[in-house]
């Protein structure tokens, strides 16, 4: 067999030893892998948990994205959705299935990206599941602690209150209209698509803010601003004036004549965590008001962008009159 | 576009909604789906967690499986895997990846099935992430609850214990074996590969009797039993006089002029429970004791059949004399 190159010559067992190895500890870990199952201390008596697959060709190309920056946002998809109830992620499974051709190289360092990903925010990994499949196909489960305070829904937003977001707007989007352009910089805006930077701590601290609903901004903002608003049955009204462009976006979206803030209000995969406060809140740190919520008008529950009402995903066609 | 069929049709939010329609409540489930997490109570202050996936091609084939069948396996798997560490399965979590073209009644007749065999044991389903992919791939995320017990570790087998078995052993091979040979019956056996039936309130049951080791066979008994001796630093001797053969397997086994016990010594996927307990405990209910754990001799840990030294994944050259 020579030399290890593939998942086949490396096996299943092989591959999740090398995942596995060299694991730090983790005081909430009370049993890592290697067993049937793992055990994770739940301090407040209650988890989040959250589950998110990414798919070759759906999610991710492996000639846009190295290995590492796919595990990472693999990692990101679920532990933002545990940061944006509120929670602190403690913990992550990982399903992972892959042509047995593919380099044992690669699903290491898809891996290790995700472990990154993982122990930045203070989780550990603590098991998984490795099979073959005629594409790489990435399914992470996160838990997290609500610390004893209650989850943060989005059903809570109430008239009155101020929208806030906090995280990045718009640029995995504008990454992503460089690389299918065929192009590979402004690098910080393909950075961004390849792995997203997720405020994760604002979702905690938001929640001891008095958040009263808050959503992970991973469709893009107006439509993750619609499920708030239609299960707050309230009108979320985003001014896009307050929406700061910065200027990577402002240059790409130049170049290729478009409007920047089309990507800061549809662009998804950024991660921004998007939250509602009473009117008078300290907002913490990181979040921007961006609106308010407002009483449904004729058209109901929804969003509306500088008055507009936006009743779909929220092409640009929606929000520009 | 008339009638919904496929899943382009129906669409993510259509399925998501279909699938998770009419959940029961359940005490522990604090906050179900619908939002970016579920929130679960986790009453002992710990939860085991396990993950599994199941590739279509690779795992089952939806011309010998029905979709009802193909969800309860895929439920079965990961929570079979909680009760191999003594818990009680408490929620899942389920990443669905299909075809657009996939019927939206078979990805609705799969998480039905899958629902069932959640709900059979008293769990719940708290959520999933629907995606699409060119094959269906279902993982399951199970968490449960210890009830303030330790978790049945594989490392805790002593020299002296009876090991012991709860569930079925080879039906799901023989099944395999009879759809591999283009029949669809002995019924029996094909619906054992269609669907397992585990013996989940079994795991339980061995902790609370003081269970020093336990493990979900999903590899096979002898592959399995390598995993408690590996961990354990120690041989089980498995007696294979003592595995009763079912007489829908032997007559399966002698049309094909196989070796019934072959199937029970190597064939997965029935999720049986083997365990070891101390020498003098009263087994719990469902346990056979099937031999012993002994000291290692020249060859170290592993596995004997009928005194014979197993070494690799257990097929019948090995424990043939």
């Amino acid at each position: 067999m020579g030399e290890a190159n593939t998942l086949a010559e490396v096996g299943e067992f092989g591959l999740i030893e090398r995942i596995t190895s060299g694991l730090p500890t983790h005081s909430l870990v009370l049993l890592g892998p290697g067993d049937d199952g793992a055990v994770v201390a739940a301090p407040s008596g209650a988890v989040v948990i959250s589950t998110d697959v990414l798919v070759e060709g759906r999610h991710f190309r492996r000639d846009w994205s190295t290995a590492v920056d796919i595990g990472r946002r693999a990692a990101a998809a679920s532990l933002a959705d545990i940061a944006a109830m509120g929670a602190v992620p403690t913990a992550v499974v990982v399903a992972f299935a892959a042509p047995a051709d593919l380099p044992a190289a690669w699903a290491l360092s898809c891996t290790a990206g995700l472990r990154a990903e993982v122990e930045a925010v203070g989780a550990a990994l603590v098991g998984g599941d490795v099979t073959s499949a005629d594409a790489v196909m990435i399914t992470v489960t996160a838990i997290g602690d609500l610390e004893g305070r209650a989850a943060v829904v989005r059903s809570g937003a109430q008239i009155g209150d101020v929208v806030a977001v906090a995280g990045r707007l718009g640029w995995a989007a504008a990454g992503l209209a460089v690389l299918s352009r065929g192009f590979r910089s402004p690098k910080k805006l393909v950075d961004a698509h390849r792995a997203p930077q997720p405020p994760y701590a604002a979702g905690p601290l938001a929640a001891k803010q008095g958040a009263t609903s808050m959503i992970d901004v991973s469709d893009g903002l107006i439509a993750d601003a619609r499920h708030i608003a239609l299960a707050s049955r309230a009108v979320l009204a985003i001014d896009s004036a307050s929406l700061q462009v910065p200027d990577e976006i402002q240059s790409a979206a130049s170049a290729y004549n478009l409007d920047p803030r089309e990507w800061m209000l549809t662009g998804g995969d950024d991660h921004a965590l998007l939250a509602t406060f009473a009117r008078g809140t300290q907002l913490p740190a990181g979040f921007t008001a961006i609106g308010s919520v407002v009483a449904p008008a004729d058209k109901g529950p929804g969003v509306t962008v500088d008055g507009f009402f936006v009743t779909a995903r929220g092409g640009h066609e929606h929000f520009r009159s």
